[in-house]
């Protein structure tokens, strides 16, 4: 279950624009990766801190600030007054509990995006927050975790492969945001397959463990949906181009991005749907199997109490039962009871129990 | 389930605009079509391959080309030249698991359809992506299965029957939308038989696998609702009119496909409903046979627990037990036992168990 | 269930347009009715095919043609001719499985209605198709079934009665969609009663049948909601008086008919709602009822398995079983007994099962 | 349940603005009180029947009349005439089934309203349907039932108390919708009490009677949303002010009806959301208990079925068991039997049974 | 459950206007705090009672009045005076079940807010409202509860931290709003450990009293949502800013509070979701266990009714039973009831019941 308003609960009260490291990871060091690319160049530097502005000159190209680990708060400060960014964009780079949003700054776009891994070992569904700084010639991405979520594009640009290195700023944005978007296939991908275990599971041997999953991706789905719709929206707003730092030849891209999240929910949405249905199925081979159960016991209750009564009728120590006396006495009791027993099974038989 | 993003998480990091086949028909070899057509002439020629651009004189009429099997990425790279069509198009046409969805590119329209076809046999309903471009005196399509669907198309146009090989390259795409969505309807009426059987068994004979039955036609709605939603706010945007590629005489056609698509649509939802319905009796169903069930063993239980009581009673072997020296003993046991079974049995009549 | 797309299925891949009867009823005979009335005047003819068109003088007031019976294509095609009328309507009239629409061909409206009737005995909902042609001085109807439907119009038409003489065809129009919304509450009548009998049923006495009822009930609801949604917006459209067909004085009337079907909207809405409720009580008394079995079988197997093993005890065979020999030993253990058993009683008396 | 349509069906076929009374109550004598109000005087008349116009003298201040018992059509007629009052609203006035509307006349407003009562002892929501007439200086409000429903403005309206007698004939009706809006609360208020004890009730001791009430309940919940809904949408049309027989000191006084509709809305909603829970809980008690009764039964059974077996055992008449002639056999066997007698009960417990 | 209408029922048919106290809270002594701040200056004064209007110069800054305990009508009826504030105003802040609500009078907001508080002894969701009044150079605000609740800000205030001195009157109700909303995700917080909790309990130990609990969420799920919904509103319309008492550099932190609003709407959605499902969960535990109950019963029952019937057999009294005087006849018999023991337990395993 996400936690995501646990640390705004730690914050009541105080003023906003408070700069606080709000997640969960401040052990991880800063990585600055700063990487400075035209057509024909390709420059990349690391760093452990952000130090000092450095000045950029559009002339350059497009200079990418890539901030991995952000419990170092002074870097991020140092990053607010050299961009001149607004102190409640640097309070929500710090709630790492933010949903999807844009916000329109004039001099820049403020992105925050939700990138998913699911790790099967866990069987968790993990999000991570990501944060953009869109600028006519820049972009600022921070986040939290590991520094391989953006290496497909580090790659590109270092290969050159592409329109990537041709184009703008506006463009690396789009890039890292469709590489998000993907990511959540990759995790529905393998949904994909969990569940179609399930459904045979559900269907074939249904155990109380198999009903926990179900209930497990259920959650996830609600998770997933969570992110997934203000994403969409995102999306549709960049779409729009309702600010000049989004050039006009990146509608297309960004309409396939946007298809692409529709295509994410309505998976999600259909993954709800089957789920809701297995509930159902487990929930009546559960009444199946009880049906099963009570058929054995009507079966052998039915059959052997009768039975039992009319040996018990014998094992009756009256002095006067002329039955007990008469020779054939035991086999034709023992016939008539073989007779009980035919019919009973007879009786069941035809009620389609056995 | 539907594999969708199977593949779209295969290319996550790629470039867009990259044309790999994601589909799973590589054996099938290419088949292009070429058919070109005016009020007085028809003429067709068969390819394999799509080796140049034929010079398109609208003076000849309307050309169709249709590409058939398209996982030889080639073909579909000289078309896109010859015709200059988008790369995100060609990368679209190729990724087979797109909505329904229309992009208007000016010169021409680019128009996703999803045919649908339920083989009763395999009782499975198998979805194909139909991919349409539209330009002013020609319509390519694209599909990766077999030939037959589009023949009665070409039965029309090589018979020159109705107002097909008078009007323009729209009304051939509208022709080749209105078999799609004809094609819905071939899919519900067979699942109108199978749903109006499952009925009857749900009520009559339930077993599990009527409940699953049931699940997996569920899942199939779920999967022709995915398609015909989209579909419908196609056809929606081409009645609107929005590109000057559709004339004014279509729209009479146009909203007559459109409440096709809007009574699927309906059919599908009624079907939904009839199925969670069909999910609630089956369960009542259930707990209604369990409650038989439990009526004989009660019954039974009920019946023979005192009897067998009063018999062992009287096999007890204490010495002083008058009773078991009176001359009619055992006949008065027996008679009382008659008795309490008789009871018993008026009880359970009463309560209208019997 | 509908069939609605049975036939639609049959035309996949004609071309539109055609001229073929998708309906049930190919026996009945056309009958036509064509009425002529003003203020003053009222005359009626009947004829068995339609072979001429006849001239229409508007100072002759309004005329009503009345098809009934439309499986004779030839008559459908000759009035199309004479009043001019679209191929696809046409062909509209004749597909008996439309929804409800309005069409606006400038010259005149095409109306499709859908009226209903509820036979007690069939148990049944039927509908039938009623399509309305509204010209600026006459009306047609066309429907397949019995011609008592408009009785009651011809009726007031030939008295004289109200406002239906003095004013024009399109209150004649609206006269007939009245009509046909309160065979809906004609409807929605019997089946208050019918609601009302299975809910008594379902508490005090609930059967496998009672469920099947309620569930038959349910899709009847289904299907008139999905007749009724669209009727609504149909008239919606008529008040909104967006042709000029429809004149001023009219709106406070069709206001009238929106209201009512509103009601019947709601009315189905409810229905749905207790529908959904009665299966919920079912449900709950099936799973009263097996635990009023249950606590039977429980109370009985409880109070004589513990006096069976008694009696079974001193049923043993040993050689060396003082309790025997005593003198009272046998009284004593049928105390005993009836003591157990007077504690198991007050027992489940305490627990409320008694 | 609501027979709205009962009487609708009636007059299927008939032509609109027949006046025939559609209510209950064919025997309550009309009553009609008229109210002349200025704010220095205040007059009230009674009458049995309204055989004249009164001339309204709008220097005279705010007249109202208020028909009571409507089932005399000619008070209604010489009303209609003196006010010159559209046939179609006298008609919608004698049919008791509307659901609230409003209807712009120009010369006057006519709303309709649902007033709402339940009577614990009969344990029913019973609605009363309130027809006003607002004109410029008069209302004329018309109900079916008793006298009482108005008492409160009435009163108000003689002791000069507040701004009514100050403010015109649009601030009377408003008073009345106030009241009727009120009305709702003091229903929901008993409804509050029943919910608290029905939810005990559920939790406690659980009977069918509580579920039937739950049933009940709910569908008095649909009742109150089918008029509550409209009678929001007709304030909040009175509120946005299109008609000039609304001032604009009036807002703020129907902002607050419109608010406590709202509220009213909210809670019949809450109900619904809290009854549907109280099914759930009702269900899954009946399903604890089953579980209840059936450990008991089967510890009993597991208890005793082995004992009974092993006396059984020793009560075989076999020639050569030479455990029976054992000195402590007898002994022994007891011993036995109690150990797996302690055996049981220990694992039961263990299992968390007992 | 809320009793928001137990005290509107009261006032039914009472006059607009009247100032009654609506609240539980009468006993509390009213309190009221008067603070005035500048950049520089900081005054805070408390008195018990509101006796005479302060002399308000803006150039004094900001004048913050608390009114803490409204039980003493004639304290709000002073305030009304002094600020000139509108009769049905003071009536709202009196009726303490209103919904969230802005309302504009031009001279002054009027704002109704809602606070929550959970308190885990009581296990209780408590809600109190809040009414603000926010003037072009003074908020006052009005709450019946403890005085505790606005702390933080008067901490705030008093410390000159942030921007909060330096900012107008519209600032001080942002901080305000802020306040409260960040008073939800305290509640939201502790929730969350709860749920976590009852999802562990449902899975492992699921009792009824869990279910209870469940139970009880949700119905705390429907009050969150139904005060978080207007709030959400509220705020959404402030942003909008369309009262000039609202300045253009509050717009972004609005959006900030707006986004916290909707990240709360969005966990309160999610709990209903994730309770909905442990319902379920819950149900299917409860039917696993009776399968459970019932598989040993089934199995105890199979194994010793036919070895009873064996005994019992052999105890019959026969005269002529060859069998008994067999030597081996007891040790044969007891081999074969092994066998069959042994039998049935192998069946069962091969079932899985065991």
């Amino acid at each position: 279950m996400p936690k995501s308003f646990r640390k705004v609960a730690q914050k009541a009260g105080m003023p906003p624009g408070s700069l606080i490291y709000l997640g969960k990871k401040e052990h991880l060091p800063a990585k600055i990766t700063i990487i400075q690319y035209r057509d024909a160049d390709f420059v990349e530097n690391e760093y452990d801190a952000f130090n000092q502005c450095l000045p950029l000159d559009h002339r350059e190209g497009v200079t990418w600030i890539n901030v991995n680990g952000i419990s170092q708060v002074q870097n991020l400060e140092q990053v607010g007054s050299c961009f001149n960014i607004h102190p409640l964009v640097l309070e929500d780079i710090l709630d790492l509990e933010q949903r999807p949003k844009i916000e329109d700054y004039e001099d820049y776009l403020y992105i925050v995006l939700k990138t998913i891994s699911y790790t099967p070992e866990a069987e968790e569904v993990e999000g991570e927050q990501v944060s953009l700084i869109l600028g006519p010639h820049y972009v600022i991405s921070f986040h939290e975790g590991n520094d391989d979520l953006f290496a497909p594009i580090r790659e590109r640009l270092f290969r050159g492969k592409g329109r990537i290195r041709k184009l703008g700023a506006d463009y690396l944005a789009y890039a890292i945001i469709d590489l998000i978007v993907d990511n959540y296939f990759v995790a529905l991908e393998t949904f994909s397959d969990k569940v179609e275990f399930l459904e045979d599971e559900v269907v074939i041997r249904p155990t109380p463990q198999t009903l926990r999953e179900v209930h497990r991706f259920k959650n996830d789905m609600i998770m997933l949906r969570k992110s997934l719709w203000p994403l969409r929206e995102v999306i549709a707003r960049l779409e729009r181009r309702e600010s000049p730092l989004i050039s006009d030849n990146l509608t297309l891209y960004l309409k396939d991005v946007y298809d692409h999240t529709i295509i994410a929910i309505e998976e999600v949405e259909t993954y709800r749907d089957i789920l809701a249905g297995m509930l159902d199925i487990y929930l009546s081979s559960m009444s199946n199997r009880l049906n099963e159960i009570m058929k054995v016991l009507t079966i052998i209750a039915t059959i052997f109490m009768p039975l039992t009564f009319i040996t018990s009728l014998y094992g009756m120590n009256f002095k006067n039962m002329p039955e007990l006396k008469w020779h054939y006495g035991y086999y034709g009791t023992v016939v008539v009871m073989g007779l009980i027993a035919v019919a009973m099974l007879w009786y069941f038989r035809r009620k389609n129990w056995i």
